[in-house]
């Protein structure tokens, strides 16, 4: 049964797998002070054009989301969209650390500038947390993407209220690849204090990149690594991949796939007369599917349950990867033109 | 200046100090198992008709909250209204032992268990913390209460879905002594798994009795109260206090002169036309003013801006406490009255 | 039964509590922020002779060692003796805020420089905790007292190696007081970077005063204080307790009247020809004794067994407080020789 | 430079590697619920021959340490030896979920059972942690490994004092596979509560197995690893790992190899009149080298200095692994006899 559940299902791009096996044996030195490690930063570096940043290969998002709030003091809070996955999906591991999240609405997946002030203009005095960092997602759990200009407000209202803006890129190559998009990774090292350009969900078998821009946030952060379980003995597993992934764009051409697929995948729903809940430009779409039909398409394919529309109809959410090939998608829409017929 | 600010200005009723004085100089254990405990906590079981109980005495609210939720495993999570009080203001306490809080709209500050089965309803694997505790508070931040249906109905939804019950008591006082309040200890302790009896805010100098009725939460409790700066050296003053508290009433005559002075001070606001943000029966009112006034009443009382109401007006929290005297609500009457005309 | 089991048997000293009934029913800012805790300030900063400090009114012992702590960065720890307090009697509330202790053996109760550097050379990279900061009490905890030199001496070496020294001054008075001390506040306060000067053992019901010297460790101390349950409402009553304390050089005669009853103790002993454990010139002595008759004195008197010392003999541990009387030191002197001869 | 720093230098060995690229385009599901992870747990539950155990694939060894003592309550406390990698090699990462870890001295990196009951017999009350979790690592530290016998009676006095029995298995292999070890993994099943084998440290490119026997500590362990970013998105490439580990027995040549190679290297310093600080029958071994050779040594080979001997020798750590072929270890003999001519 093939599978749109996730753009974690398969193993390592090709790329990223050739290069491990071809650097297998060759001895380096742990916990990432290793030549790969060295050389994947030197490469991120260049991509956002500036190199006083400090780069960090870490195990997963997760870990990557607990060590950026984790720098905050213990009674500083990071403020996100009640749909971030800080706030839904990580089992309280920023909780675990000690910090509040203050959610707010936000519109699409995206945080609101006039919601982040009201936060501030409500956490006055030491019987409240301080809000001291934002929280974004480029794409957001909804696959939306945020502006160049949206960037920009947000950083603007950060630096007037004395907040970190951190982006948890785990799709930013996705965000970045998508139509009418006009950021890239150069603009968004401007903007914000850290972030991490994610991995695992673009053809890494795992492992991200934490990227520093902010000085107040680089002192000992290998010491926050290793007391937060994000350290790998075998980093250079990671730099390696990360090697491979921004050499020759390939990156980038990973997300692109993964994009024009589900791009694909929409415009079959909408020849089929089923709309979207909301409208992602990225590799993830959530179209709203009839029950019946749902049940039959389930039968066929592994996809994940949003949650219900009304009574007759879901909210599923179809996730396309650097995997994903064409063919499946023309059999898909065959599929889909069948299953509704019978 | 008179302060309407708290209900915490004052240092302890009359019965109290003297129970105090009295008993000063008489040596006893340390850390709470001195023998006022002991004997504190066989008039609050007799309070509540049951023996099988535990009681411990702590410094303030802050940490009973804290200890009651602490208990509960890492990933678990409590649930309550968006304005409760470990959401607001306790400064990420309860964060700070790991644990997420989920915040829900509520109504009046009350939690409604429509809100409860939709949180439980949407956290179901492993990504996700797990709903275990729900947090309400009698009297609400609002100053609002729960009637017996009420809390019969959020006991029963947390029975179906292996929730604790937890009530924070620190107005608990002037919860039963409302008017049309249909609740009293003993009825609570039926109902939740574990609540404490606020000391503070009716008339001790310090110190909650908090009582655990559920047998999962009474082991080792007290390495809980140690590890979480909850246990006071002299304990034994907590367990006096509440002994003079729990005699002859004081308790609840603290509690019924609190919401008489304030709902005295309702009466006052209503007739000179001034509504209420909210309908309070107990020792916290909130009159909506317009500014002009406030900047007056503000020159010779001290109140809480609780915030804006519109343009021209400011929802204000008006509190009453043990000490209040007839003569200032008369006073405040005359004053409140010139000063509409000044 | 008479108790020498600890100095916190008893309530307030006499002007404590009389301050505390005078002012009890005037109205005050709550959680710190009155004339009462600012009043106090004023009196400690006369005392240590420099107004450039923090001073914050504490729950208890327990609380301000947390607080200290927890200023540290997550992966920063605090080098103690084995016996320190933090180490042995907190029921782990030091790591329940992440930081690890680590123990050196030290000598009487007292940390040894050579040690500290020797923890220092040890802990180099960041697959170790990084130390950053040194914790010494005095009196210790077993009675014994720091001498000028040496508090230079270590307050040298946490500057050679960028520790900061903070000083558990939970018997601070007892320390200034004995025989042979050649230090006090104001000398202390140049050469460490935070201490707190306590009121629990020493004459008040509660409450501690943490003097905070090195700007670094100033900001945003309230919100430590009401995240980590540190933070009365009614502070208010730990400010009144310090006034008493330091107007009439109470807090000096209180210490001082422990200490001789304890040495009066010890004499005792000595003349009765059983020898000391430990020669501490405060308020905790240790004598080893017999262990049938201890079982003659546990049946006349409450105190500590602090261990065995050899098959037939237990230390045991005395301690007088400003409460204890010299006609109880006379009938024990009698007590004892009666026992001895049963 | 041939490294003989550690055995973490290289990728994976040839049958992990092949197995993950034959299976690298294969979808799965995330998270550990996938085939591969349900595999390699019956292949690991056959080799322990019981089924009645739990298995998780998590990223690496400081997380298995974190989970493992994160399971207890939060005022429960582990024991150690001071050697013990958590006490000293995890940056604070078990005090960062709370739990107090207890170090005693030990003997060549094991624990003493006298030493526990020393433990459990001075932490009586709640003004101290309660020791709940034994912690041994086999092998040590050291190298050195653990009797069956002894391994009896660790477990026997944790029945007989309530804890639990944790072994840290980062290089169990390498203990299973020393000449005269009496031990296999079905008879460690027998005896402690919840133990790993590690993958990261005998050939795979990351990821270790936790296996847990006590059924007290297996409820939602999924949450504990959620929280504490244990948690790996394509867990499936651990699965995979360890399936090829666990099949050929590969898992037991690859630490038997390691094994050899040091015991050679070991000869040859012996031949050399090079003593051992310890003798470890591991992959790891300890010659005291006089720091002039050390100097000459460290030009062509990376090792790690454990530490000063004396003034004119250093405790040198010498590791071998899978890889380790036996030339490099002809080389290194001729080397060693040539450098200390030079």
């Amino acid at each position: 049964m093939y599978s749109f559940e996730n753009d974690y299902s398969e193993g390592a791009c090709k790329q990223v797998l050739d290069y491990l096996i071809e650097h297998n044996d060759i001895q380096s030195s742990g916990y990432g002070l290793d030549e790969y490690c060295n050389q994947a930063s030197l490469l991120i570096k260049k991509e956002i054009a500036r190199d006083d940043v400090d780069i960090h290969f870490i195990t997963g998002g997760t870990p990557c989301n607990v060590l950026a709030i984790n720098l905050l003091k213990p009674y500083e809070a990071v403020i996100c969209v009640e749909s971030g996955h800080i706030n839904v999906h990580e089992t309280g591991a920023v909780e675990a650390t000690g910090h509040k999240i203050i959610p707010t609405k936000g519109k699409d997946g995206k945080i609101l500038i006039e919601e982040i002030e009201k936060v501030i203009l409500s956490h006055q005095d030491e019987h409240m947390v301080k809000p001291r960092m934002v929280f974004i997602s480029n794409a957001t759990e909804y696959g939306t993407i945020y502006t160049k200009q949206e960037l920009i407000d947000i950083a603007d209202v950060c630096k007037k209220y004395n907040l970190y803006l951190y982006l948890d890129g785990a799709r930013i190559g996705n965000a970045l690849m998508a139509k009418n998009n006009d950021l890239d990774l150069k603009t968004i090292a401007q903007y914000v204090d850290i972030f991490y350009i994610g991995g695992t969900k673009n053809g890494a078998l795992l492992g991200e990149a934490m990227v520093i821009i902010s000085n107040d946030l680089k002192e000992n952060f290998r010491y926050y690594m290793k007391r937060n379980c994000a350290m790998l003995a075998k980093s250079k597993i990671i730099g390696q991949q990360f090697i491979s992934l921004f050499t020759d764009s390939i990156y980038y051409k990973n997300a692109a796939n993964a994009n024009q697929m589900a791009q694909a995948l929409k415009d079959i729903f909408l020849q089929n007369n089923i709309e979207m809940y909301i409208d992602s430009p990225t590799n993830q779409i959530f179209p709203i599917i009839e029950n019946e039909l749902l049940k039959k398409i389930k039968q066929e394919y592994q996809i994940l349950e949003w949650g219900p529309y009304d009574d007759q109809h879901t909210i599923v959410r179809f996730v396309c990867s650097w995997a994903t090939k064409e063919d499946i998608i023309d059999k898909f829409k065959n599929d889909l033109i069948l299953l509704k017929q019978a």
